[in-house]
This record gives structure tokens, C-alpha cells and sequence, in this order.
């Protein structure tokens, strides 16, 4: 990919003297900052911009690495043939009118990427913003703006955006307000080659990115992205377009892709480490508090000191971070100590440390490097929070002093900023330069700080085999010959024999031919039992009268069977199992997504499993680490940590089970679903009480 | 309360020539915008910034309505004092040093505030920044900023601020950005006398305000407080500081005030249809957003059409509306025939509506006029959330005329701005000027415009008698004696003897001497039973082994009465009781706070009751309007509408308990706690299963 990013020369192709148009702005932008030589091709003229032009791109001098490709979209397929010819590895496509505009651009995209897979050269775009980068200055962009002449406020974030908004408009934005230093941002449009992984692989290697943003509105290979991710200690913040139905409708209007399901995305992101982020702003803040701290801890540490001029301000920081999983430090007593020399005798010092009182006494600037110098040697203390204020009454200062403190002490300074409009803005560009991330709004400063410091720990999300574990099962039995022969769905005796190989707990029970088969196992298995009517093709067996809970003696038993058998007038069969009293009521699922492939999802069950919607789901096969990950994400943890005297629930149990479901899905490509509900929790221990194997139809199911 | 917001004269306690000093300033301040005569008051000079300057307040020449004090805290006493000798209706204590640094300053506090009592005159402060009035540019404050001179963003927000951050920083901050137009700033400091709610009635029928924005860190009477928001149809937000454990230790040593139980008095809040942020600019911009579109509407209108220039920004914002109840209008034909006309044909419009394609082909000004004409006449569309980018590239739109449409058609039109930071800055005053609420984040902007439409209708919250309905109970039986003569806590029988008396209902029950007496009881309810212990000082029974549930049989019963005999060995009664087989638990309560009085809980039961924590406050006495609204904060409202076949909830039943129970507590002072739990759904109708009153001890508990 370097020939997109260090191209020894450029032709520009479409390049024109009209101003204002693309092709000229393309040309202007290069002048400004790109070293290498410029090469112009266009028939019509000589020279453009005190280029020389070319009538061709195959007329053009060498070195040449690179085409950048503004004309009309007919011609383009031409023009990459040409490239090809030439030697020339990578063109860059910002003309619009391919696959966004429907059957005439999709069949012109696919033939400009026949090309390429026929001749090896890289095609970047089309309908794209091209790439800036603002340590090199280079600006390969239709991007018209005073702030490539004033200078790219330099730092160690890259972007890649699936939309020209976020490398046009929002990065005009974000450069003209200092909000955050650049390193390269990537416009990759209809992607039709280059995609998002190839520059994320190529982001991972550079050493002027310390963090990577993403805004996508679909994956080409999620799986890739995600092997990429967890592949790197290099933080990955992604906002994804078209989440939820109403955003993937109108994604679908948008771009000539599908997003896939949200919900299982998201897992998919969470189980690679990666951070989610649902605004453009706090994708830029997220990424930009992360790359100037890219350190992952080796230890959860979310202990914070907060240094307030106004203790309203330091109130409502704390209020705030009790909803991003951040506590206030408990300061020790030889910090405590070291605040009372610039505090006030009436005034203990506690944190948040209301530096007012302070201030009044022996001046801002003192009061605050007393401060700082005291919550930099706590070890109580994992990270700073400070508070500003730039215009109008004096609050002094030295900025400089205490960030170069807090880099001595290896600890995270992070800064709301509020004042008047021009010191404000000069307070932001320096506090960038000086790598400490500063925020306008308190709630966007700690939900930052949540990022970082609570993000997930390297051996969390990182798989160091880069595969997950090895899938292994107990077939001997020939209980899973079902899977590759059958299709529809399994009944639920079927269903919990087959994970059973898995190694999956399953209630016991047993199927019966007779009244006093069914009596000889109640004195084995003891009261209370459930009796069950198996149907072929009936999932919902309560709907159907085939469930009877709750019998404690033999004549209830009886009466269950009677009207089992009645139910069923001969056909089907009756299962005997042992009831689980279990107050805790979980699910457990697979499933085969379209795009995303073999996932596994957990949560919350009864009654309460749709309606509080509390589920985390992740891509299979999963680790143990993977597996343990989701069920951390759930949020009834008090309920699975032994609440009220409840036995707390085997995590590794329920983590092994999951682990199971994922390998049975990645091992038999012919199942389509698998659902346990409810797993229940009986002692601290997982049972999978009912559950269901659903097969991919060769035939129409004749039964719906 | 005039006499502080338009006083006919001020005199300057405390005055000074020291430039940067309070004294001086304030004087300073007065001179730049407040039109009547100004006093400064000090021995020590002739004349301050070319007013005559007085020996003692009492020299001052008529008219004088206000003093302003700004000196030592010790002679605030006397200074007030003379004031009141001079007939001056009101002080405005700007000094510090009162009960925020401890027992000293309390103890002037009080001197002060005797006086007030005493002599009727009215003080504001201390500890305070005072008042700031854009309109007629009143700034009666120690605060220093070039803004006073470049002029205050004028507008209909009022604020009311327990800080004087909100008053000073921050306000510097709003109006050199440009963020809000502003009416009125009033910083109350430590409220020893003019509070909060003095301020609230005052700003409610200020015609200058159109919306009230209040930060405070404690009530000074929080029930007077919700009475007036429920008394007016003006938008009020709060900002609560202090509201979690850790923001409220911080409250503690910040104010000499207390925060009341956060989880409480955010159910109060959103009973008094108040909305509550949790941010300083999130309290600010929901404000601006409601002054701009105070009406309330008569019924939920949440449909939004989306007009971009940018795909991206339109998916995004879909996704964003997902979780603040808003959904993307569904356009009707005539709209998208209409959108149509600017639109290249290969694009079927649709909302969000990506203008992009649209404005290539026709121009930005035309075709956003044209969408935006479209969608106004849309009677599916209940506002607009226009994107607009200032600078660099040429996105010109008629902003002035847009605001036009939006208003003639009763729409409320949002905007979300990026772009140069100049040409930003100017739009956003421009529109201001306008009175559309811009947003410089997309977040933000779909959370103020979720705020604006799901904001409740009067109906919901406005308490239109001022009182809550009757308190109505039946207590020809006596049953309520006990809550006059008994204390600690009633047992089962008797708590839920005391709730039946009040129409709440009850699980069938019966206390018994004998099994004899039990099986008779059988007979009539019929199995399945539950058969309790009922020992004195025993709340908690399942643990002393006192509960058999689910006796299915004669024989069971015995069992389990022996069972409890045993166990209670001759002591307490046995209580025999239908059992209940619900699958929704939900729990209902009573608690006399000690700030806020008499207060209602409803929430889920269960092992969840805690660790999902869905609960909802409200103080008592409720109306039913109350009781419903508390009902919908609840998180479970599918379970509550009938989920998964189960029979929907009776919420005017529901309902009926809460007021209920209110209405008891308000009723009888001595209980201190009533806890419903479990209030268990029995084919939707709610029955109290098990129940305790606690009563206030004369005694301490000798159980304890």
C-alpha cells in the first residue's frame, strides 16, 4: 500500500485549468504540500498549475506511483487499463457515479475491478475523498479549504471514513477548531478494492498512527477486521453507520451496501477490544484521548483525582463518572497533608479538590502545581482530571509544568476547558501540542477518561494464537450422524442429545413408551417431574398443551401422561424429566448470520429475556477468554454474582457452554440455529432444560 | 422580588477605587449598562469611577432599592442592619465567608438572616455572583469579561445557579461562544434568605423568560419547588448536583447544604414533569432548545424528517434517534413526488433525505428551499433537523428563509453546524438571531430535539388543583388503631389488614390455631397453599425457615404445619394462604423521607427487584396521573403490556395501590415504611402477597 501513501510521483488524470473544479483542486492541493513530481494528464492543455500536462498517463515521465482519477465515470475503466499498461501500481478513483447510482455504475465498478483483478493493480475508491496526511502534508483530495494553507493540526490519529463527509466537511471541522491532531485520514468510498482492512493493516504498521477511527457503514470482512484488531495493542475506535433498522434503512439509500445486524456487530466489536463509539465527535474524541494515552494497563485502575477551580464542576464530574464505571481516589494522608499547605484552615482538603479557597490564598498557579505534584505522587491516584478556565478573571496556569508532571508520573492528565472563545481555542492548541486531550464539556471529558481506563486489558481480547481454540467433541456415540443427514428442525430430545456430546449439561430425563415406564423413572429421578409431549414439528410446546410442570406424585403423573397421550392421539412420544428449581432463568443461542457467519449469543431469559433486552453475543468459535468476555457484558452480573443468597453462577461453566455451542456451529455447517431456553441455573450450575437444533431445509419446510 | 431585578436605584457597599478588586467592579459593571443612579458606599473615597461616593448606606440619597455588599464578612451584619434602618427593601451579599467555611461563618450567617427575620427586609446571597440581565443589560456582579462590553447574547433562557461558577466561568464561556441567548442569570450562593423558589416564581412570570434552566446542589423546599414547575407551562430543567453517592460527598464538602437521596428526587423531578440533565452545556442547550419551542404540545408528536448533505450524517442521526424515542417520518407520496422534482432520477428520495444528489444538480439554496417546503407541508413530519456546513466548499442555503417555512408551519426546525470555525461562529449567532436552536454535535442535537417532542403534555404532570385528590380510606373496623398506638413493625397479618383497609388488594389469608382449622381453610381456598409462621420481630421469614410454598395436598399441609409448629415452638400463629402463580413479581412501597417527606416506590420485583433496578419514585400524596406516569418510567413495560402471552397488567389498578399508599402515609405520621413485596400479577391484577409496615419507635427496638 506505500504507493498510496509515499508515491515517488502523481499523475493526475482529468486534471483541468478551470478553478473550483475538482481536477484543478486536486493539482492545488498537491502543490501545497506533496514533494514528489506532479504529472497532469489532460489532452486539452500544456500545462496546468505549472505542471507539465500530458495527453495520457501513459505519456507520462517516471517515477510515477500513483493515479489520481477525477473524470468522467465512462472513462475510468479506460483509464485504469491504461495505468495497468503503464506500470503504474495504484489508482486512486474520486469520480462518483459507479455502484451509489445504481445498475449502469455497478456494471461500470465491476468492470474497472475486472481490470484489476486481471492486471494486480490497487484500486482505492471510487466515489472517495482520497487521503490526507498531514505529517507529510500531503493532500490527494477535491478538498477545497484555507486550512491546508494555514497547516493541519499535526498529531497521531488516523481515520478511515466509508463517507467524503468525514475527509471533507467534518475534517474541515475538526482542523479549523483544533479539536484534534492528525496523522492520515482516508476517504475509501465504494471500496471496490482497497477496503477497509487493507488500510487498517497498513495504519496498524505505521509509526506515526497511535490510534485508528473508523467511521464504516459496512464490513467487507468483519472476521479480518476483527483478526486485525486483536492482532494489535494499537487502539480501534469504529463508528458504525446504520446500526440500528432505521440507521441501516437509511444506509441502505446511501450506499450500495448492507449492513449487517447490529446487535451481533456490536458483540463482534466488543469481543475484538474494539471501542464503539455512536457520534462523529465522539469518534474523533475517543480516538483522540486514546492515541496520546495508547498504553493498555495491565490492570483494570479507574481511580481518579479531580482539581476544580468550582466545586459545582467537581461535583458533577463525580456524578458523572458514576455512570462510566470511574471512582474518586481516596486521597492518602500524605497528599492530604501536601493540599493543606495551599489550603485554608477551614477548608479540608478532600477530592474533587475544590482548588477555590486555595487559589484566593496563594494564587492559581501555585495552588494547582501544589496540587497536581501531590496527586501525581498518590498511588491512590490512577489519572487527573483538571479544570481550566482561560479569559476574563486570572486564572494562571502553567499547563506546561503539569502535563510534564503527569508524563513523569506516568499518569493520564485530562482537561476541561471552558473561558472566553480566543483563549480557549489558544488554550486547546496548546494543550494538543503538549499531548494532553482537552474537552469543552465535563461529560464528554469523563466519558473519555471511561474509555481509556476502563477499556479492555490486552489478554482480555487478544488472541495470541490468532485462532480459537481447538474444537473437539465426543462422537463416538454417532449422536450427531442427525446433523449431516437431517434437516429441519431437531425435537428437543434430538436437540439436547446432540449437545450433550458437546459436553453441555442437560437435565436429566428420559423418554417413555408407557404409564409405568414413566412411573419406574419417577422413582429414580424422585418428584417433582415435568412431563413433556415430543410432537414432530411442534417447537412451541407450551402454546400446544404439551407441557406439564410441576407434578409431585404418582397420580399427578398419571393424569399428565392421560392427557398427554390424549393431546397427542398416538402419534409423538412422552419425555419424563426431572424439574429444576432454579430461580435464575438464562438462554443460550448460535446462530449462522448471512454476513457475519457462526455467532453465539447468551443473556437473560424468562420472561424478562426480550423484555429488558439484556443479551451480548460474539462471533464463534470463541475462546474461553471470548466466552467469559460476553457473559461480563451482561448487565444482571449482581443477579450471576450471588445476589440475595443465591448461589453464584458458574461463569466457567456457562463460559465452557457457549465454547461448546460455537464449536458444534463452526464443526456442522448444516445447522442453522441452536437455541437453549431457559438454561437454567440450579445450584450455581448451568442445566439446559429445553433447547432446539434448527437444520438448514434442502426442501420447503411442509410443515409452515 | 422587583426590587432586586429592577431596583430604582443601587447602592455599592463596599465600593472601592482599587481596579480588580470586587468593590470596583461591581461598580464598573453598573456603569456599563444599568441606567439608574449608583451609590458607591465607603469612607474612604469622595468618588468612585465618576459617581459620588457615601460614607455609610444610610447618607445615600433616594431612590435606592438595592444594596449591593461587597465587604468583609464580619461587618455584613451591620451593614444589613443600616440597610434596613435606611429602608432598604433588599441586600444583595456578595462577600464570602459565611457558612461555607464552617462554624464562624454560620454563626454570621444566622446574625444576618435574624435581622431579615426581624425586619422583614430581604437578602440574596451571600457567597454569590449575583444578577446578570441581558436585556436591559443589568450585570450586577464582581465578574470581570470583555463580553460585557461586546454585549450579551440576548435571548429567553433565565438561569438560577447554586454556584457562582454558573454565574461567572461558565456564563463567560456560553456568551463568547455564542452558545445561548440569555435573559437572566441569578447566582443564589448560600440562600440564607431569596432561595431558589423565590427565584422560580419570579422567572415564571417574567415575560423576558421563556424557559428557566436552574443548577443547584440542594431544596431548599423541594415540594414548593414542584408545585410551581407544576403550576406553569413553562420548561423547566434542573441540574441536580450531588445526586450520586460519590457526586454527593462532594456536595457535602463543597456547600453547606444537603443533598437529598438522588433516586428520589429524580422520580420527583419527572413527576413534576421537570426535565433533569446531568452536564452543564447538556442543561444549557436543552434550555435554549425549550425557550426557542416552549408550547407544549397536546399529544406525542415524535416524527422527524432529516435533510443532509451528507448520507452519513443522515444514518448516523437515525441511529442516534433510535434511543431518545424518535422515529423517522415515513413521507407521504406527495412529499417525495415534490422531493422529486430536485432530485437526478437515478435517486428515489427518501428520509433521512441525502441532498447531496440534489444539490449537484440543482444547487444548495434551491434544493434544500424546496425539501424543506416539501417536508413543512408534510403532515406526517412534526420537525426538521436540518445539517448545514459553513465554509471552504459552497453549501449556501437560505437559513432565513428555512427558519420562515418552519415557523408557518408550527414546525420545529433544529439545526446541526459544522464547518470554519468563523464561519461557524457567525452562523450560529446568525441563527440564533433567528431562534433556531443550532448544535455543533449530532448527539446533542437529537437528544435536545428528543427532549423537545417526548417533553410531557400538561395533562401528565400539571396538578391543575394545586392538591392531590382526597385522602379516602375505609376504617369503620378499627383496623387502623394500631398505627395510632404501636410501633416498631406490624407483622404480615396486621400490615396487610391495615393495606386491605385502604382498598389495596390482598392475597387470600387466613390466620388459623389448629390443623383442624387449616384443612377447613383448604377446603375453601382450595390448593395450592402457602402456610407462613408468623413470629413477632421476624420480618424476614423465608430465612428462619417460616414460608412452605406450593403445598399441594392434605398431607402437605400437615407437614408443613407441624413443620412450623416445631420451628416456632409454641410462640406466634400460623397464617394459611392462597397461592399466588403470577409470573410477574413487582414490589410497592412507602418511605418517609427525612427532606423530602412521605415518597412512593413501585418497581420490579424478584431476584431482579435490585440488580436490574427498575424502580420509580414519586412523593406523596400521588394523583392517579401520578401513579400511572410513575408506572411508564419503569423500564418493563413490555412485561407490563402483556408480553409473551401473559395477561397485560392493570395499571389504573396498579395505579389505585400507589395512591393508596400514599395516601395512608400521608395520613399517619408514625409510619415510616411500607414495603409490598412482592406485589404479585395474578391475570393482570396486582395482589400484595406478603407486606410490612414499620412505624417510627418511641423506644429503641429491643429485637435489634
Amino acid at each position: 500500500m506505500k504507493f498510496f501513501f509515499e508515491p515517488r510521483g502523481i499523475a493526475v488524470v482529468g486534471a483541468t485549468t478551470s478553478k473550483e473544479k475538482g481536477g484543478n483542486i486536486i493539482v492545488s492541493n498537491l502543490k501545497k504540500g506533496y514533494t514528489g513530481p506532479v504529472y497532469p494528464v489532460n489532452p486539452r492543455y500544456e500545462e496546468i498549475e505549472g505542471f507539465a500536462c500530458y495527453p495520457s498517463v501513459a505519456d507520462v515521465p517516471d517515477p510515477v506511483d500513483l493515479a489520481i482519477v477525477f473524470v468522467g465515470a465512462h472513462m475510468v475503466p479506460q483509464v485504469i487499463e491504461t495505468c495497468a499498461k503503464r506500470g503504474i501500481p495504484g489508482v486512486m478513483i474520486q469520480s462518483a457515479g459507479f455502484s451509489e447510482i445504481g445498475t449502469q455504475g455497478k456494471a461500470l465498478q465491476q468492470e474497472a475491478k475486472q481490470i484489476a483483478d486481471r492486471t494486480g493493480i490497487r484500486l482505492w475508491g471510487p466515489n472517495c475523498m482520497g487521503l490526507v496526511d498531514a505529517k507529510r502534508r500531503f493532500v490527494f483530495s477535491t478538498v477545497t479549504t484555507s486550512i491546508w494553507e494555514t497547516g493541519l493540526p499535526l498529531g497521531n490519529v488516523s481515520l478511515i471514513a466509508q463517507s467524503g463527509m468525514l475527509a471533507g466537511a467534518f475534517l474541515i471541522d475538526l482542523m479549523s477548531h483544533g479539536t484534534m491532531g492528525i496523522s492520515k485520514v482516508c476517504s475509501i468510498g465504494n471500496k471496490m478494492d482497497v477496503d477497509e482492512n487493507d488500510l487498517l493493516a497498513y495504519l496498524i504498521d505505521d509509526p506515526d498512527t497511535n490510534a485508528i477511527g473508523l467511521y464504516l457503514e459496512s464490513f467487507t470482512d468483519c472476521r479480518r477486521f476483527m483478526a486485525l484488531s486483536r492482532g494489535t495493542t494499537k487502539p480501534i475506535v469504529i463508528l458504525n453507520g446504520g446500526k440500528t433498522t432505521s440507521g441501516a434503512s437509511a444506509a441502505l439509500s446511501h450506499t450500495a451496501s448492507l449492513s449487517a445486524n447490529g446487535v451481533i456487530v456490536s458483540g463482534a466489536m466488543a469481543q475484538a477490544g474494539i471501542i464503539q463509539a455512536r457520534g462523529f465527535y465522539q469518534l474523533t474524541d475517543y480516538s483522540k484521548t486514546l492515541a496520546l494515552y495508547p498504553e493498555i494497563s495491565p490492570k483494570r485502575r479507574n481511580r481518579l483525582a479531580v482539581l476544580t477551580y468550582t466545586g459545582a464542576a467537581g461535583i458533577v464530574s463525580a456524578d458523572i463518572m458514576d455512570g462510566h464505571d470511574l471512582v474518586l481516589s481516596k486521597l492518602n494522608s500524605t497528599t492530604l497533608d501536601e493540599l493543606k499547605t495551599v489550603f485554608p484552615e477551614w477548608m479540608p482538603p478532600s477530592n474533587p479538590v475544590d482548588m477555590w479557597p486555595g487559589i484566593i490564598l496563594n494564587g492559581s498557579k501555585k495552588a494547582y502545581q501544589k496540587a497536581m505534584e501531590a496527586v501525581c505522587a498518590d498511588p491512590g491516584v490512577d489519572a487527573v482530571f483538571t479544570h481550566c478556565f482561560a479569559g476574563g478573571f486570572s486564572l494562571e496556569i502553567d499547563f506546561e509544568m503539569m502535563a510534564q508532571m503527569a508524563k513523569k508520573a506516568g499518569k493520564p492528565l485530562i482537561c476541561w476547558i471552558s473561558g472566553e472563545r480566543e483563549r480557549v481555542h489558544e488554550f486547546q492548541l496548546s494543550a494538543q501540542s503538549l499531548g494532553i486531550p482537552v474537552f469543552r464539556e465535563i461529560m464528554r471529558a469523563v466519558e473519555c477518561i471511561g474509555i481509556l481506563l476502563n477499556r479492555p486489558l490486552v489478554n482480555e481480547v487478544n488472541d495470541p494464537s490468532g485462532k480459537a481454540e481447538e474444537i473437539s467433541r465426543t462422537t463416538a456415540d454417532g449422536r450427531f450422524d442427525i446433523l449431516e443427514s437431517g434437516d429441519g428442525q431437531l425435537d428437543e430430545c434430538l436437540s439436547k442429545q446432540v449437545l450433550a456430546g458437546c459436553g453441555i449439561p442437560i437435565v436429566e430425563e428420559k423418554q417413555v413408551a408407557s404409564l409405568d415406564e414413566a412411573l419406574q423413572i419417577a422413582n429414580t429421578f424422585g418428584f417433582p417431574l415435568v412431563a413433556k409431549g415430543i410432537l414432530p414439528g411442534v417447537a412451541h410446546k407450551t402454546e400446544s398443551n404439551l407441557v406439564h410442570l410441576g407434578i409431585v406424585s404418582e397420580d399427578g403423573l398419571k393424569l399428565a401422561i392421560e392427557n398427554l397421550q390424549q393431546t397427542m392421539q398416538g402419534r409423538g412420544s412422552i419425555l419424563i424429566q426431572k424439574q429444576i428449581q432454579g430461580k435464575i432463568e438464562l438462554v443460550a443461542g448460535f446462530v449462522r448470520d448471512p454476513q457475519l457467519g457462526p455467532c453465539i449469543m447468551c443473556g437473560l431469559g424468562g420472561i424478562f429475556a426480550e423484555a429488558i433486552n439484556d443479551t451480548a453475543f460474539a462471533l464463534a468459535p470463541l475462546t474461553m477468554n471470548d466466552a467469559l468476555n460476553m457473559i461480563s457484558r451482561l448487565k444482571c452480573q449482581l443477579v450471576l454474582d450471588g445476589y440475595r443468597g443465591l448461589d453464584p453462577v458458574d461463569k466457567n461453566a456457562l463460559a465452557h457452554i457457549l465454547v461448546s455451542l460455537g464449536n458444534l456451529g463452526c464443526a456442522y455447517s448444516g445447522i442453522q440455529e441452536i437455541d437453549i431456553n431457559p438454561l437454567i441455573i440450579d445450584k450455581g450450575q448451568p442445566i439446559a432444560v429445553d433447547a432446539l437444533v434448527v437444520l438448514f431445509n434442502e426442501q420447503p419446510d411442509s410443515n409452515s
